[in-house]
């Protein structure tokens, strides 16, 4: 291994400590929720600095990297990097808007056991956790895998996004909180969103074919959520 | 001017394309909304697919440019205008996303005279415009300027959510009709997070001074609205 590709692994390296910081945001924004957990729930608001910090870091190490690249590949697979990981930084902020959500609901009464919310968080992070193993074990079918889940995700978001409002018109005076669970039900969808991003990047890295904006982002937009 | 320097302006000029077929969309969309014009509406819907060959195309443009970039300031540039492209096509996204929710709206009475949402509409929009130029003319105070405003539309996105919910407890008949127009809301204040984080690329482009995640991002996180 060569001084370069070594420094091309740290890279990759810090995007897997980078994403196992985001799933654990996004775990523990989750659990505050379940468990009605604030103290959990702060320290998910309190720790997002640190996935900023990563962004940053992967970002300057990917410019020094694309100053020295010998080979043309090295390039795409560097940019790919940092697009990854501005990717898990937004799912960070997301970790922090569920986060929030979830102490102002923990200060009302539960509106109904929490299901469906933990099973999309669920598949979220299987997506999320599958596409960065495809992007560091350069495995393209692994990512390609992914893309299509996205749409399991987006019915799960509309279904709870029609439950919800339905809720609303029976009980006006549950709409308050209605609101906040499809602010979360929408989070978690733009989580898997951005696995679908991240996996569509390495497929198109591995094999030089462009997926993105083939067949998931059409949808997307369909959803009723947003 | 060099070749390598005439290959730039033409990644710059590509780039400005692009954000004027962006703004097109957004425009168009507000327009499908508050003129009750369903076939606009579905010109967005159509016209997207050209953002999406943008980002494409300038994607290989830029890797195309990274590997013969002569100066090391050269490779930040290209990685900055990557980075703008693709908050481009996820501003398209939006505009879709609100395309289809006047479709929808437009199929029922409407709900009260569209005041705030065209002025949200307004005002990310600008930005965007501001943002862009500062990126084109190397005026990072200009992208600089552009950050603060990020909280002038998250604070009208906040307001209309609060009016939008309280019209739903008073009539429950409103409430399908109130979430469309919060996620329109919501759509606009996402393209002004979009024009943000373009911004701040510029800044740090050109005064290597990282402003991200420094102020915008937790006011965005506060939002009832997600």
């Amino acid at each position: 291994m060569t001084h370069y590709d070594s420094e091309l692994s740290q890279l990759k390296e810090s995007l897997l400590t980078m994403a196992s910081h985001a799933e654990t945001a996004v775990t523990r924004a989750m659990r505050a929720l379940v468990e009605r957990d604030d103290a959990l729930a702060r320290t998910v608001d309190a720790d997002d600095n640190l996935l900023d910090h990563f962004e940053i870091q992967i970002d300057d190490c990917a410019i020094h990297l694309l100053a020295k690249a010998p080979l043309a590949t090295d390039l795409r697979l560097i940019t790919v990097a940092m697009k990854i990981s501005q990717n898990l930084e937004r799912v960070g902020d997301e970790a922090v808007t569920i986060a929030r959500r979830a102490i102002e609901l923990n200060a009302e009464p539960q509106l109904k056991p929490y299901v469906d919310l933990p099973r999309m968080a669920a598949k979220s992070l299987e997506m999320l956790r599958d596409a960065l193993s495809a992007f560091v074990q350069r495995e393209p079918e692994r990512a390609r895998a992914v893309v299509p889940r996205d749409s399991e995700v987006d019915d799960l978001n509309r279904q709870l996004h029609r439950e919800l409002a339905s809720f609303m018109v029976e009980r006006p005076a549950n709409i308050t909180r209605c609101l906040k669970l499809m602010v979360i039900s929408k989070s978690l969808e733009r989580i898997a969103d951005h696995a679908t991003n991240i996996a569509e990047e390495v497929v198109y890295l591995y094999e030089a074919k462009d997926i993105r904006h083939a067949e998931q982002k059409h949808n997307e937009a369909e959803n009723p959520g947003g």
